[in-house]
């Protein structure tokens, strides 16, 4: 068994080794390249990877499995980029920035399709497989259009913006750690569980980088304390605040929100606090937290075999085991 | 057996019992379904029902590849208009013209992955119709990019003018063909030859494309003659005459292309009709028409079932069977 950050190096080494775009046409393929060597967290290819190991030793279909997810998860960062306007990732120019907006769309569609080209060369379970993996991308997708629909409305209700961080964030993980289990040979209730572990994992994580971005040691998180106050973000917490707000709370959100006030991190996050809503943000990372551990219990392998998932999760939600 | 037009309306009949979009979100499937509803000649998916009913009577896995390959080219058309920012599709206003160029790259992504989704359905060879899928798709990519290259550059040799049309429009429709054929239970021979037959009919039309877009009578092909001219584009003629014009022709066709004279069309042609461009186009096109029933004759098929592709061949290539 081995360790997430251990899985993440043995995952740059194939992946660097086995990127599977040509040299030509270069306007094509060098913003792909770009893109990938400037790496990221790795946390998906590395969920499939554990998912996979699990139930045996890492098999070829699953390095096929994980470095096709990678690759979807790239072709949706730069096109999401594109939809955002987005001038950075991961601290370099986005691809539209750098090689221009044609070049953004077609080297994310080729992306996409060499995805594909990887996970068609998984050998067990490959339809259960495909099904999957194309159900979470649809499901991605979705989720990148709820997010845009709801920046124009004015109300999105608390079921909504778990329903589309679900969608946006949680699937694709989940995912990855059941297409791991499929190609490991596990067919049945396990790979479901997993997939729910993975799924409330997820969830649980993004509302705790909600509550982050308000309430977090920017000398921890490494990002501006309040830049979704700033930009007028409908997360959870400015979904729970106006909903549990009194006449006069709800009247200093709004005032908050209509301008770029010096002051307005500052003031919103004092709202939110007399609302009790970071209270009920922790309460609701805890919950879903708990969801994801209790899944992953009911996984049908020993204890010892399940503990790097236990570990991640742990290290991910910033919790005690 | 049936002619390309009976297998027309039976597409169109499946396709419309048998689209895969959701309702919801509506943002993201409605300009989905107002492209597919527009139509087009559906000649890709008819290849794939041809090619598989070449080999028996038409079956399941043969309807899921045909619209997942009419889902991809849809997709491709998106993404092309985006690009290209052209404002009409098929008479009506493309995608990004009609709902925004973020709802073109998202309602393109997720109509890809259906497409996905449509062809890992079939049963007969999946793995190799996977592949095969895959590697045209990209192929596909490659091709835009590079005319869109070509379009900055300001010489494009022959060869990598018909490498460019190869990618970019017949390796699809020999997929198409290719894909019928092994959904068909075709695994040898008998599918490569197919291949050839629609990669060389793909390039063959093309070329006709080129030659009827100077040449060709406009009340014929409900195109203004020499909108390739007016926009000084790099096709079969303009390379051809670039090649074999004097010094003083030369001249001519450099004055030409500098400005939008009333004139430029007509002193174009006579200039192409001097250096012999339009008999060398013609005889292009028989050639790869010649090489395309070449192959058609080598699939080991008794002619009468081979009679639909001919006939099919015969009218894109407007010629005598």
């Amino acid at each position: 068994m081995h360790s997430f950050s251990e899985l993440v190096v043995k995952f740059e080494d194939w992946f660097a080794a086995n990127l599977p775009f040509p040299n030509a046409p270069s306007t094509l393929y060098d913003p792909c390249r770009y893109l990938l060597k400037e790496g990221g967290k790795r946390v998906r290819p590395v969920l499939c990877l554990m998912g996979n190991e699990l139930f045996g030793e890492i098999n070829a279909d699953a390095w096929y499995a994980a470095s096709g997810i990678e690759l979807f998860h790239n072709f949706t960062l730069i096109h999401d980029d594109i939809m955002d306007k987005a001038p950075l990732r991961r601290g370099n120019p986005t691809i539209h920035a750098k090689y221009g907006m044609t070049a953004g769309i077609l080297c994310g569609d080729v992306m996409s399709i060499y995805a594909n080209e990887q996970v068609a060369k998984v050998k067990n379970a490959l339809p259960q497989v495909l099904h999957l993996f194309n159900k979470t991308a649809i499901e991605v997708c979705e989720g990148q259009q709820l997010d845009m629909d709801y920046e124009l409305r004015n109300e999105v209700s608390m079921a909504e913006y778990i329903h589309m961080i679900t969608l946006k964030t949680s699937v694709l993980l989940a995912c990855s750690l059941k297409m791991g289990a499929l190609t490991g040979g596990s067919l049945g209730d396990n790979a479901d569980k997993l997939y729910e572990f993975g799924k409330n994992m997820g969830i649980a994580f993004q509302l705790q980088d909600d509550y982050l971005d308000a309430f977090g040691d920017s000398a921890k998180t490494g990002k501006v304390v309040g830049g979704d106050i700033m930009a007028n973000k409908k997360t959870f917490l400015h979904i729970h605040a106006q909903l549990h707000a009194t006449t006069a709370q709800r009247a200093a959100i709004k005032y908050l929100v209509g301008g770029n006030y010096a002051d307005k991190v500052q003031n919103m996050l004092a709202v939110f606090k007399e609302i009790g809503t970071d209270k009920a943000c922790r309460e609701e990372v805890a919950r879903y937290s708990d969801l994801a551990f209790a899944a992953l219990e009911e996984v049908a392998m020993p204890q010892k075999r399940k503990d790097p998932l236990y570990q991640l999760a742990a290290s991910l939600l910033q919790r005690e085991k």
